[in-house]
């Protein structure tokens, strides 16, 4: 099988099976006397019997070619990661086949983008490309596992 | 009356009345077999009858000295700003005296740090001051009435 992964850009159309795409596109409301523009209510959150929280997350930054074998998801709600830097992050993630992660895709972000994982989606862990790291990340605060993770039998190569 | 305010360095125990900051200082927990440090649920959030959902905002850049003579609070909810670049911010905030906002204070953020303003705080709008004014916010997504409005007697001048 061919382990190696081209990564695309990120868009709203090719993400659509995972989650959302975070941007200033698309429609807006202007607020603050014509000064801000609100793209609404962006992401479909779901925290099953938890809440929202807010969190920060600090990452080591990964180069490409990048190799992996681990995903994980959050079966009892969504994830998204916003990035506080203007820097591209990979994001890495997986349609279920029965229980486990298909073949994995991989997505560049453009400056301006985060994303929201919708709950139950495979991904692989966050992998910034530039120092530093920093994300905000919108997850479920709550009681309970919330994980599960995958080691695929290869290693995948994500490459441009 | 001295209508100048000098706007302040942003930190968790100066900003301890208005909201939380949400940076990567403090303590947390290493995910992701140790590449990652997970600051966590840092913000006090709340929505009241509504949910939490996330909208990207774009603002114009302002300078300094910024002058303004409007605030505005969120009775049914908090309110986070996540900045999307490593840009400074303007944040302007006032305690309540009564129903209307006292006398406003200023604070400057430090790249990295995002802020959640408490439900009820009275607040300036969003004052980036580099561009692009890019934020992801996290605030309450529900029916009903969920803006006031002030308009001070006469203008604020914020300088450095």
């Amino acid at each position: 099988m061919n382990r190696t992964i081209h990564a695309e850009p990120l868009s709203r159309t090719s993400f659509a099976p995972f989650g959302d795409v975070l941007d200033a596109t698309g429609d807006y409301r202007l607020i603050n006397e014509g000064l801000c523009r609100r793209h609404h209510d962006l992401a479909r959150l779901d925290f099953g019997s938890g809440c929202a929280g807010i969190s920060i997350f600090n990452a080591e930054p990964r180069g490409i070619p990048y190799e992996f074998d681990l995903v994980e998801r959050h079966p009892e709600g969504s994830q998204a990661f916003l990035p506080m830097t203007e820097h591209p992050f990979l994001v890495i993630v997986a349609l279920d086949e029965g229980g486990a992660p298909g073949r994995p895709r991989a997505f560049v972000t453009a400056p301006g983008q985060g994303i929201n994982l919708h709950r139950g989606t495979w991904h692989g862990v966050l992998t910034p490309l530039r120092a530093p790291g920093l994300f905000a990340v919108v997850d479920r605060i709550g009681d309970g596992p919330n994980l599960e993770e995958y080691r695929y039998s290869a290693p995948w190569r994500v490459t441009t």
